[in-house]
């Protein structure tokens, strides 16, 4: 594999950036499949290379999935980043909207993630956690324009309850959007935190 | 098995009630361990009859599964039950306080429900969707009190999310309250679902 250099000479890649690129390749295979679906196989014919390389890279399908579900995440996490200027509420509705095209664009691999981690893999639940707890988090983090809402353990839950609301709409959403827009999924998803932050109970 | 009827006597039971006495015992066994843990020997052992008799029962450990899980959905659909008389949002805290009730009393069956059905078994997804359907239609069932909200594609969407919500909060919950108290989270939850009906975007 070799890469174009900004000035258009080809220079060889570095073994880490070989894999890089695999999993990069990955992730686009996995976007229309199940996980189940990707083997080294399909990656080795796609890629062009041998199997023997792709196990040199990665170990074992096991290890290969893990690295590719990792990248995954990171690409969804930079995916929904949301700007950094603008109110709050605009800049989590941008957020929800990428996250809404990342899954559009992703289903079949993000379907089999989300029921991975929930049917009880272990190194898949740690993944999708990691990713829902960097996406939530980011609401609870103070910027310039500060605030969302108040960090208590019970805006804590809620924020985690908004985030299975949020995956059961997009997911359902997508299979079936029974005469809803987009535009009216993003106005439910982001009018919904604030919604359910209001009807937090005050302390006591 | 023997029943003892309202005069005091004993009476055999048909081939149906013993097998429904088998179910319950299986349901109750179910509570506290999931579905994995719960075996036909174990409930061989656990009634003091035969494996073979189980068999003859239920024919194999997958339709046994199958039976326990069912009467479980049907129990949880039957406590959960709002009562007849009362403000709509009352009625809703009610059935509500009963489903958290329900999954406190219940937690690992439960949860390898959740799990089992979001994991890809087909059997228990299709009864963990029937479930949750009757859970969510009773919502927009019309009654002496009126509907709590307007029967359209966005607010059955909302429903849905909120029962993801539902289910999320009280299954972090009960394995850390995080300084969360009970009435708090029944809070939480009986307003979380007007909260989000009152953010959907009108019809356009």
């Amino acid at each position: 594999m070799t890469a174009t250099t900004p000035t258009g000479s080809r220079t060889r890649l570095t073994p880490e950036q070989r894999r890089s690129q695999l999993l990069d390749l990955g992730v686009r295979l996995l976007a229309t499949r199940s996980l189940d679906e990707l083997s080294i196989d399909l990656l080795a014919e796609e890629a062009g290379i041998s199997r023997g390389l792709l196990y040199h890279y990665f170990g074992n399908k096991h290890a290969f999935h893990e690295a590719v579900v990792r990248r995954a995440a990171d690409d969804l996490i930079a995916q929904t980043a949301p700007p950094v200027d603008g109110e709050p509420l605009e800049r989590l509705l941008v957020s929800v909207a990428a996250y809404l095209d990342y899954v559009v664009a992703n289903y079949e691999g993000y379907l089999s993630l989300v029921k991975g981690a929930a049917g009880g893999n272990d190194t898949l639940r740690e993944i999708y956690e990691e990713a829902r707890s960097a996406l939530t988090d980011r609401i609870f983090r103070e910027d310039a324009q500060g605030t969302i809402i108040p960090d208590t353990p019970a805006s804590r839950l809620i924020v985690r309850g908004w985030a299975a609301l949020a995956e059961e709409l997009v997911l359902t959403w997508v299979v079936d959007p029974a005469g809803v827009t987009r535009d009216e999924l993003l106005g439910i998803l982001a009018a919904s935190l604030p919604a359910l932050v209001d009807a937090v109970p005050g302390p006591a």
